[in-house]
């Protein structure tokens, strides 16, 4: 061989070793009422492998925490990776300071659990909680279309509505760990009955649940539905609306108009807060599309404060729905302290 | 004298040499449309000196710069202080990161001052501007009754509404330096209108103007207003609903039931956003006490979301109402970057 062929390899040999050593991996776990969806996520933000628990088979959480380390270890040696920098979990009540998921409703494992002291038995990594929202949040700051933002909120549409507000970089978590709740800003005093006992959250008109309850009133009122006419009102879901909207259902399509108007002053009101460089949205109701944006963006322009024009718009999440929570689960080991 | 005696005086002495090594001072300014207040703060909050100047007399921003560089000066001098740790601005419009104040629409003096770049001519020394309502937050966390906090939000009444909020023991100025505008929450959609040019904001409810305007509706649908009977729609004041309500008034009471229980909501509504420790009021309008903070209390009690119970209350500014601008705008010379 020659010099420049002795080069040639060297420069591969040398991107190789760089990539290799600029590479890392963490866990990210995202635990809902029924399912636990591990991930081993590279850092530029593929997730290399996953595995899958029943969390609704447990009620102690030793066990549980036994059988998430085992699946950890066996995606690590599938993946011949050796370490990882930190385990990031999403959970509903998960609280960042102190590391346990505290009296989560919707668990079958009761109390205050101490997710980051039963991870440590196991294995000597930053183990990091928060919501599932934040860290939704978080995910599209490290791995999304936040990437290098300091100021930004993220609303989540489902079965109810999250929020996730990171500022100067970091998620505000404020004095009790709770912070990010914007789904229980009341928008209409004495407005709608929400779960949370209170009424007139925000998220009792922009849920899925909230769609459809505001679906049924209006084809009370306009009686010129044509796509759903069979169905009665227990039986409809968003998804359905979605899809009349976009067959051109006049009752559909004024349903999103009323949603995306509320939305659109929930979002301005969010604004005066902290002024964020953007406003994320992602969720199963958003993906109906332009029924839903058109509107959310107009009313959110006619109610931005003058002072914040220009200085901040709605995105859509650029993360894939199905990724999203291990992603922001993996991301939350990123966050500056 | 005897050895008792000599270590009694070194004792004294070394006192005094430890307070004069740990006394430090700061120049606070309150640049208002008509008058700018300047003083010399100590580090223990004591206003120990200060001036005035005529605002509107200027139209240029040199001169003006000229004349408060003069006071600093004199009242250094007089006070035999040979350095300041900075000069911390409160300004309608100031920019946190920029040093400027921006097009304030109530200055005679025009367009984009750079305070900063002017007053670095004079001496070389740290300044730093916010607006009004950030000082007083701040202002409550180096000098009042937020000392130590980390998390909490100051709502300031006057003829508008403004807030500061306080996250992880910063200001939060947000992507353009105008966070933290609660005065203009929209609280009820297509409710009253505001001066921004948009509908239902916070400030149309309850700041002086929004509570005359409340009192003015109430005594018509009411009709047994008792101490304001001769006085026009136009000349009522909220200084003299407060007296009314203090004194019994039934309109004037009604009147701040309905400001607290609409406050109560818009406070509630920010806990969601921050989880702060505290919610801090302080203006004219909240001098009336118990007519508006019974209702407030119980407005934000009920209206709280559950996860937040006892984690926050409201508390009254402990600044001197005369003084908290001052020591605001010299507190914020002590924000962590």
């Amino acid at each position: 061989m020659d010099i420049f062929s002795y080069l040639c390899i060297l420069k591969i040999l040398m991107n190789q070793i760089y990539k290799t050593m600029n590479t890392s991996y963490a866990i990210g776990i995202d635990i809902g009422g029924t399912n636990t969806d591990m991930g081993l996520v590279r850092n530029d933000g593929k997730i290399v492998d996953h595995r899958n628990l029943p969390t609704n088979r447990y009620t102690e959480l030793k066990p549980y925490i036994k059988d998430i380390m085992a699946s950890i270890s066996e995606m690590m040696k599938a993946n011949d990776v050796a370490e990882i920098e930190g385990i990031g979990i999403g959970a509903p009540n998960g609280n960042f300071y102190t590391g346990c998921v505290d009296n989560a409703p919707n668990l079958t494992i009761k109390g205050v659990l101490d997710f980051q002291k039963e991870m440590h038995e196991y294995m000597d990594v930053p183990v990091v909680l928060s919501n599932d929202a934040n860290a939704a949040a978080f995910g599209e700051l490290v791995y999304g279309g936040a990437k290098g933002m300091q100021h930004f909120i993220m609303f989540t549409l489902g079965t109810g509505v999250g929020s996730g507000i990171v500022v100067d970089g970091k998620l505000v978590h404020g004095s009790t760990g709770g912070a990010g709740e914007l789904g229980h800003n009341i928008l209409i005093p004495e407005g709608r009955q929400c779960s949370c006992g209170r009424k007139g959250c925000l998220e009792t008109y922009t849920s899925a649940r909230g769609i459809v309850q505001t679906y049924c009133e209006t084809r009370k009122e306009m009686d010129d539905t044509q796509s759903l006419q069979g169905v009665e009102d227990k039986d409809v879901t968003s998804k359905m609306i979605g899809d009349a909207a976009n067959a051109g259902d006049p009752v559909a399509l004024k349903t999103y108009e009323k949603t995306g108007y509320l939305l659109g002053i929930a979002m301005a009101n969010s604004v005066t807060f902290s002024a964020p460089e953007a406003i994320f949205l992602m969720g199963g109701p958003a993906k109906v599309g332009e029924p839903l944006l058109k509107p959310l963006r107009e009313s959110f322009k006619k109610h931005l404060l003058n002072i914040y024009e220009g200085s901040c718009d709605i995105h859509i999440s650029q993360l894939a729905a199905n990724e999203v929570a291990i992603l922001g689960a993996a991301a939350l080991i990123k966050m500056k302290k």
